[in-house]
């Protein structure tokens, strides 16, 4: 009761069109499909290719045939991990929540830092299923009526509408439950110290000083003016943190990483999460609703702060493209012969059109 | 919507009597202070005194004292761990659902267990705090209107009336991040090796095969008669998944455990956290609610299957015995010297009042 976010617009009904309804404001990436003729890689390192993975040689192709590899790859390890077999219909609930769902952009981040150490790679494949278990618990429970009260996702009936808010909200602390499983395989598979690290990444990005952080600062501020360091503040924790480790996790699956790369690769995870967030503001005044698959205008609607309010829209372009060539220059200086994956990301976060 | 399980009877409204107000169902240990005049140890092995732990003299204590030091260091711990200086008020939320509650048995048995095994002493209260925020999240997202709707937890009003339901919904999501954050320290203060086994336990213990699942079990069988064996697979999951993880958390603070203590260990968990239910059923038709701190007759007024409908309250008492008898085996069996504190624990969820 009291505190919690007046619903925003008026929300179409379970079933209505995905492109025209209400589904999501910021911070969050869902085109239904996977992406068709994204970017190719834009000034890929030539001194050497990503690293040849067990079973795969998909590194050896270009960007967009990379990415749908890869997201194939992380929707059939979701599926085979994220379990049927629970009680009470939990588990289906928890697949129907984060299966078959949007870009994978996390997960891509994970596995391309991880290619740019050359690290484990069931490592890396368990730590991009894990940061997208958390941000699929989020988007459950940030839909919920105590939330944003939002009926449709990637053009279906959010959980709660789907299987009811109770099942909904356990569904949703199940699966962040299960990406700290993921990470923490019995048996040999994975070093014990690096599954360490990874738990370690995980739920410091997830939590108060994280990603829950900074969605109970946008809680707090609705009809509340922020200046720009407030919402960078905010961006930064509810979007920029998962975002980032992300990125810290895919490189933390590598061995003997040397300090200054992995530096680099935080400046390059920094740069994106908040270019995320610009590019989202953008879009949001710039793209039509059937383009972004959400309601265009939205967040302006309600009075949301956002970067285009703040700046202005050419002063955010700029800034967009500030960020994505600061990403750029993080990974030339981090000396990773690999992180042309990385790169190519950057720009499809930067100039992806929905 | 939907699946929402009903509100269980009228609820109280803020600030009314604890002990007469409708606060909790069976499944949590809430005594509003720490116990006064908890059992002597019965049949403590003579063999060994607990171990003498860092700073500590109260392992040669009796249990009563044993018992408040531990109960007052995990306060202290948690006090020091659930951060205040969150964004948004989120800490506070945070603190407020943490500190402050109830018997703190988990956390005693994971101390207990580790005692038992000789084991790392930093990472016994890590333990303990982590199981105990995992105890305290539930409880709060339980509380929730579309939950069980509960107003009232330890006399104090819940965290989603005090603070609203967004902020309680996140409160609890950030909990159980900072649960697996405590495991997962930087720099070398606990084995990494000991990081990993203890964030494996907990996360198979929280989710869809452990508690998350027993409360969808328990979601969906409202109205609907269970079996004694599907009463005790959900309380299994319920309430005894994370028991019995306590008891293996702390197990896993100790070096070179044999494996039939570990496995003894185990079956000493799996005893008590059934009898613990079993209790909490006989309790709910014996007690008054004064000395329950809640409501009394509950499961019965909603027609809620119990052990004491099942069996009848004095085949429900020999259960609760055998079950402790049972504990009290598996320690025996164990062979570690220093279990007299676990013997106690077990006499202590079998004997308690409340």
């Amino acid at each position: 009761m009291s505190a919690a976010r007046p619903p925003v617009g008026a929300k179409a009904p379970p079933g209505g069109s995905a492109t025209a309804a209400g589904v999501k404001r910021g911070g969050t990436m869902h085109a239904a499909r996977p992406p068709v003729g994204a970017k190719a890689p834009s000034g890929g390192s030539a001194t050497a290719a990503g690293v040849k993975r067990g079973g795969s040689h998909a590194s050896a192709l270009d960007f967009p045939a990379w990415m749908s590899d890869r997201q194939a790859q992380v929707e059939a390890a979701l599926s085979r991990w994220v379990p049927f077999d629970t009680p009470a219909g939990l588990g289906e609930a928890m697949r129907y929540a984060a299966l078959d769902g949007g870009k994978r952009l996390r997960p891509l981040l994970a596995l391309a830092a991880s290619e740019a150490v050359q690290g484990n790679a069931e490592a890396a494949l368990r730590a991009a299923c894990a940061v997208e278990l958390i941000h699929a618990y989020s988007l459950v429970h940030d839909d919920l009526p105590c939330m944003d009260n939002d009926v449709l996702r990637r053009g279906k009936p959010t959980v709660h509408v789907r299987f009811g808010q109770a099942q909904a909200l356990l569904a949703g602390d199940a699966l962040q439950a299960l990406a700290f499983e993921l990470l923490t395989p019995p048996g040999r598979a994975l070093p014990q110290a690096m599954q360490a690290a990874l738990c370690r990444l995980l739920a410091r990005a997830a939590g108060a000083r994280g990603m829950a952080g900074g969605q109970a600062i946008d809680l707090a501020s609705v009809g509340k003016p922020l200046g720009e360091a407030e919402l960078r503040e905010m961006h930064q924790l509810k979007t920029g943190a998962l975002l980032q480790a992300s990125v810290r996790m895919g490189a933390a699956t590598g061995a003997r990483v040397p300090a200054a790369a992995l530096a680099a690769l935080d400046d390059y995870g920094a740069a994106i999460g908040l270019a995320f967030q610009v590019v989202d503001d953008i879009l949001d005044v710039t793209a039509d609703s059937a383009a972004l698959g959400k309601t265009a205008g939205k967040d302006a609607a309600v009075g949301k702060p956002t970067y285009v309010s703040l700046l202005g829209l050419p002063a955010s372009r700029a800034l967009a493209g500030d960020l994505c060539a600061r990403a750029h220059r993080a990974l030339d200086a981090s000396g990773l012969p690999g992180a042309r994956r990385l790169r190519a990301l950057a720009d499809l976060v930067v100039h992806r059109k929905s």
